[in-house]
């Protein structure tokens, strides 16, 4: 991931490559445009742990022989809360910071953009499963806000703070749709949700900013004169090179990280021993444990 | 709360309303003030508070038959801590940024401020119930914090960091002294403190303003020249104007809360059954488990 | 400590003291340098916890009448990682506020460098107790990154991001050599490597210094013109400098705690019933459970 897969679709993207010189060459918008990397950083991660959920199967005791599928949840969702806190305020930083100067007074936006989508997610991540499920789910709902957050990456400099709120909120069933597609229809185990959270909703930032853009930043990026605007604001183009990034980074990234965990797999091995997960990973190959005197 | 309660008095005190105008109409200082919020954010909700305890009688199981009071603690205090810590954190963001605006230098003197109060408050309770409880109690130290972080809300800009410190070392005994009047004579069960933190140290934040402003900051606020001078600065009129902020919200808030709980009580109810108290509404209320292996 | 130990060796470096004059005096480099406090905040609390620990003696049950040693670890690893990671945030603004001024552009410099040994103590950590105790220790990587966060504290505004990682990279594995033998052949037991951590880390942090500076920070720091280089960048009596602070550390707080803590233990005693050990401080000298309902 950081030494290969990543680098090379960053560089496509953030490095001048051929996805960010898409505008120049075929007349499309500013290229694929991300600003923190919800297709650079997330939709790699989420399309890479795909094809490692695949290749690795399901845990142990997740499908049972009569095919009904078994929950297998954290040990301790007050501290997965905390986890999710601690990622949404770090998100903060990641964002901003994509400005590259402090003295940019679109780091305003870039954060107002973040909390909104990262809120509107949680919300609507807690709606969806509390409908659908019948049940206010506290782990969907720290999802959703990580659905929110990974959505807005890419386009928080360039919308507005209504369209951050849409794109939250329609990250969060996102999310909860794709959990329990993987999970009950397609039956691959995804146990904490990275595909949904980081796949699913990293490709729809990249394609929301393509929507949603409103033309009141990103003048001059690649080279293209003018700022960047989506569908809804008048560029189609713009929409079009961030679907051609989405495809090709599900395609590339997809292939190139199945490849390499089928060659893991048939080389040194890429699964412990049924005990070893039966007995958690903590003690039998960490040596560690996590609370010694329970 | 959100669609009725707050922005109510909210648009008294930071609207332009009528408490704002107290100075300029009844020549009273600048109006009633406050910073970020102790009366308008906090005494609100603890005025809130106070009527659904009132409403909702106490837990199952917290006044014995034999009139003796259970203690009921929460299940973490190591958790309850990290909580606390992460919302003293926030707390930073919450005051300084009331300055609206980066370059308004005193953002600084808001920050050391909200530390100085919080880590007096913090302390001044512990020394309290150390003092009359004969224990070192963690949980007060917790929210000893808060009703120091709730109480220099109000004067955070307008003081100096003699008197933050003074504000948190007062609100510190405030609580631990409510708590226990609540409790132990008044009998109205507050699981939390939410009416000593929040409606304590909110009102004591928003009158400490009235008697501590040093006339450093607030030129020209609601229309009046000069800075805000509290009573010990000079200005005797702020302080009314405080005490007439806090007893109208009091009064108002109290009211209109309470007749929302009576009504809610009478119509949709506002209680679970007893079971369910003793159960846990984690596991009947919300279907999910906090710890689901243990 | 906060009396005396730490206003006493704090005037010396950083209230314009013999130690900061020394570069005036004795033409030794700018004197003793310390932006945040390795030597000032952490060697002084490193080496105090030395003193008090040696005073003290071993918990009840740390070393067996068989000669081994028992691990007495923390009960929850989660919590302490949750610790390690808000010290280690709370560290940017420790180490940046340092500048003194927010306007300072040293403080982007600051905070990298403060990352980057953060990150570099805790891997090199891990990799050490792998490689010398087959064990992939999170405790210990989590004592790595504050290893590694002391050890930056005081070059952090004079090194580049390279001597930030080596700063960190050899904090790491310190910590856990020091660790070891402490507690295996000094027999010396430091419950939560305290002397390690903060006493080693903090020498080693104020001698980087003296060796890594390069340059590019410290103009007329103590009066001295130019600014401040370490011996590989041309000045080797700076690294004298840091050593002479260093040395003088370990000296003088040593020997005043120690004789505090031995008058201590002669007067009012140092150490609870052993009793109170086996059950805990928390509740028989705090009167407060952590886990009520466990």
């Amino acid at each position: 991931m950081s030494m290969f897969l990543y680098p090379l679709y960053g560089n496509w993207v953030w490095g001048g490559g051929w996805l960010a010189q898409l505008g120049a060459n075929l007349g499309l918008g500013h290229g694929h445009v991300d600003f923190a990397g919800s297709s650079v950083v997330h939709m790699t991660g989420g399309v890479t742990a795909l094809a490692g959920a695949i290749v690795l199967g399901p845990r142990v005791g997740k499908y049972r022989r009569d095919e009904t599928v078994a929950a297998i949840p954290g040990h301790n969702l007050p501290m997965a809360m905390v986890g999710t806190l601690i990622l949404a305020f770090g998100w903060f930083g990641f964002n901003t910071a994509s400005t590259l100067n402090a003295t940019d007074g679109r780091i305003a936006i870039v954060a107002s953009n973040t909390l909104l989508s990262s809120s509107a997610g949680a919300i609507a991540a807690l709606a969806t499963a509390w409908y659908l499920s019948r049940r206010p789910d506290i782990g969907m709902a720290c999802n959703g806000m990580l659905g929110g957050l990974v959505a807005i990456t890419a386009p928080c400099a360039f919308v507005g703070p209504a369209a951050a709120v849409l794109i939250g909120a329609l990250a969060g069933p996102l999310v909860f749709l794709v959990v329990a597609l993987l999970e009950r229809r397609v039956r691959i185990d995804d146990p904490v949700g990275a595909v949904a959270v980081h796949g699913a909703c990293g490709a729809w930032g990249a394609l929301a900013l393509g929507l949603l853009a409103d033309g009141s930043y990103g003048e001059g990026w690649n080279g293209v004169a003018g700022p960047v605007r989506g569908l809804l604001f008048g560029d189609a183009r713009q929409f079009l090179a961030q679907l051609i990034g989405v495809v090709c980074n599900a395609i590339v990234v997809f292939a190139l990280a199945y490849g390499f965990f089928r060659l893991l797999d048939r080389t040194m091995g890429n699964r412990v021993p049924s005990e070893v997960e039966w007995t958690g990973l903590d003690s039998l190959e960490m040596g560690s444990q996590a609370y010694p005197h329970a």
